[in-house]
């Protein structure tokens, strides 16, 4: 066996993810010396209590409550915690102290990435988190390395799991959210408390830090607006599948022109309706994709397991091993590059299509309110269908209005959804949904 | 503007590919200064006729026929000459002088890859080649980095554009092969020439440069099985699609045990039936995907343009800003790793699943001795389906029987077809098909 340098690893947190990393650690030992050309000696692992059950089975002395001490000396500290501190505190010592860093902590980065990559930048240490924007699916290298000399045009996500699970079950079964949402918590793949998934801040975090990558700029947790997909029900899908689209969550990041012929970014989550002959609208169950276009690479998609314990794993070791080369290889860490530092623009300076549902009053007169408002809200109208709802004697029935619009501004576009709810002919507006993909 | 190093970048070919290299180059080259920290110089293109006209608008000067000298002092040297020689004899010129090469040469890599890295490793030089796998899919460092920390188990990829786009249409059209073939010439998606597309060879060099990454062993290219798609005809086309699949021509490399226990990789190249519902099902047109499976990361799908000339050197200028960074970073670069050194099983040692397609007799009797001969060359029966095809008056009548067996060897099933041909109640065997992915 070819005698490698030993390479002393810091493991912090052995939850869902940790105890797997672990376990492959120790497991593939002689494999992972050879691919990082070094022994990769499991120094520890912290944790808050050494005494908890773990998923694997691991000595009792690797365990202990003192990761501070642990970190000391180490060259590659991974850090799976999760939430902010003290995973930031120890992720600044080690880097401090020289370690690089591997972290699949995407609130923690969605947060103070600009912090932790700028104190690795200090001291020439590298920061790795493939694990932190879509699980097991390569994107950061592809992104950071593959597409270095393309500009990235546009990027369309899939990357929460949970709701992409929910909204698949609501499509194909025409179930209720509640349903389907109770039922994914009984089989574990949504948590009790449900809110970081279903009202998109997992979402906005992975999006934060892939616009961050694809765009060169550091983007703020705080720039990307995020809707969840509460609101989603049963008759949306249905009128969705009609009209050849499905409902997902969609994480997008693109690149756009402002009005003063700037180049600015916006990133945004929210559900939309996405045509059924898009690559991202066969990606089902809690599986996840990105789908991303360059100007010269074209359009590029990336598929797999979003979460779950081992698939992140495997994501993390893949980072332990680039670590271990660098160390090993020699040389400084390149850092992140924010140089483009592109302004993000709020949502409502963002264009996109719309299919707006409307409940009007069935009468003569009424389709051309509905289009004066439209026409002087700037919306240009792309499809209409109009269907009758209900009819009763002598009265006037409800129609449904479903209006595909052209590309328009969302704040054009809210302010006239506001006023078609005001005019008087509109009994009620059903849904307002982007149409994102086509 | 930051004052960056120059790095000097020699430019080998200046068609399809490097001609887009060498406009990208120019155009965004202070972009591509912030991603590699460096300015990169194009110091000149080597071509064959300086005077010959280019898809991009080059100024004179950069050309040279005098590749040599150009190489000379070059930090980067970017092969997209193609071919063997004197390909070869530059990049180990370029390699030997202390420049990274970045090549999109996979008949190169293929065929004389172990003496290319070893060269490199030599000196302490990288080789990238992001292009030469699948175009501008990035699935390199997907395999080489990101996956690095866990065991590929198979990969199946759709990793020719051209026969895919013929088996496409012919699947969506109900054409014949010959007939899409002339009409994919006439629309320059496959070239005048088109053997080493339609009869695997283009596939099966990107599978050996697959199957050496994804399993840390150096893989000849005669040690790749291969069988084109000139076999494919309408009906084997319409009977895939009755039966639920869709025929592709793929790559696939396979982790297995042989029959002393040990560990081995397949590494093959033929047109195969494909579930409909599996994801490689719905690539269409010459699009291109690399489907992974892999012990913890699970099912990874990579999906993309896997040729055209501003695609590809998306992948190549990607590579070209990784060998600056590491220029700049300094250190050593890391070699292939090759040290599982796999043995590669011949085909005959393959099991997977096949569906044969025979016309027989239309009389009793006839079943039991197709069974029987099945069952004495181990190809054990999973599903059949026999219907008439013609009746004579009088006479006994052909049915055509399809077959699909539980997974079999090779071997065996060759043997089995063999026999079953020579039985005297076979009319005809119509097509044997190995199923994949299901
Ligand atoms: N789970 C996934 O599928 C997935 C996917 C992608 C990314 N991630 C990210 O990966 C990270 C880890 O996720 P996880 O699901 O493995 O989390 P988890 O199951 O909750 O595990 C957290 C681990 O960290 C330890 N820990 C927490 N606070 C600590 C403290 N103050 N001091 C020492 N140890 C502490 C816990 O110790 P005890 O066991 O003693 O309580 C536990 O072992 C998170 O950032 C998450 O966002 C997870
Ligand atoms: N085209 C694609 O879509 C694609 C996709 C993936 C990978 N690739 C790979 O990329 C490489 C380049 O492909 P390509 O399509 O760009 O090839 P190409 O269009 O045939 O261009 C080849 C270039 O190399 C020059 N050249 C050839 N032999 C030479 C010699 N002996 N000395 C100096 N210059 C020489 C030619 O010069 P002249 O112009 O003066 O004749 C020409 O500019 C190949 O390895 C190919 O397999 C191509």
């Amino acid at each position: 066996m070819t005698d490698y340098r030993t390479l002393r690893v810091a493991l912090l947190g052995a939850g869902a993810v940790g105890s797997q990393v672990a376990a492959l650690l120790r497991r593939h030992a002689d494999e992972l010396a050879d691919r990082a050309e070094a022994r990769l000696e499991l120094a520890g692992i912290a944790v808050r209590d050494v005494d908890a059950p773990r998923e694997a089975d691991l000595p009792r002395e690797l365990f202990t409550t003192d990761a501070e001490t642990l970190i000391v000396g180490s060259d590659i500290v991974i850090e799976l915690m999760g939430g902010i501190e003290p995973a930031r505190t120890y992720i600044l010592q080690a880097l401090n102290s020289g370690a690089d860093v591997v972290t699949a902590n995407k609130a923690l980065l969605a947060t103070h990435g600009s912090e932790i990559f700028d104190a690795a930048d200090q001291v020439g240490a590298s920061v790795y988190y493939e694990a932190a924007a879509a699980g097991a699916i390569p994107i950061i290298r592809p992104l950071r390395d593959s597409l270095a000399g393309d500009r990235v045009v546009r990027i369309m996500g899939i990357v929460n799991g949970t709701t992409n699970y929910i909204l698949d079950r609501m499509d194909t079964e025409g179930a209720e959210f509640a349903d389907v949402l109770a039922d994914a918590q009984a089989l574990g793949y949504a948590e009790a408390d449900p809110t970081a998934d279903v009202e998109g801040y997992d979402a906005a975090q992975k999006a934060a830090i892939l616009a961050s990558l694809a765009f060169h700029t550091s983007v703020p947790l705080d720039a990307v607006h995020r809707e969840g997909i509460t609101q989603v029900d049963k008759a949306m899908m249905d009128a969705a599948r009609h009209a050849g689209y499905v409902i997902k969550l969609l994480a997008v990041c693109e690149r756009l022109t402002t009005d003063a012929a700037t180049e600015a970014i916006s990133v945004r989550v929210y559900p939309a309706l996405v045509p059924r002959t898009h690559p991202l609208a066969s990606v089902h169950g809690a599986n996840n994709a990105v789908f991303v276009q360059a100007e010269a690479a074209g359009n590029l998609m990336f598929y797999g397991a979003g979460a779950g314990g081992v698939q992140t794993a495997s994501a993390v070791l893949g980072d332990v091993v680039s670590a271990a080369r660098r160390h090993i290889a020699g040389g400084v860490g390149v850092g992140e590059s924010t140089r483009a530092n592109l302004p993000v623009v709020p949502i409502g300076h963002v264009t996109t299509r719309y299919q707006i549902t409307l409940e009007v009053d069935d009468r003569p007169g009424v389709l051309a309110t509905v289009a004066g408002i439209l026409s002087d809200g700037r919306v240009s109208v792309a499809t209409l269908e109009q269907t009758v709802v209900a009819e009763a004697n002598g009265h006037p029935g409800v129609a449904r209005l479903v209006i595909g619009t052209h590309r328009a501004r969302e704040q054009d576009l809210s302010e006239t959804v506001e006023r078609l709810a005001a005019s008087g002919v509109v009994e009620r507006v059903v849904s307002v949904l982007r149409v994102e993909g086509d």
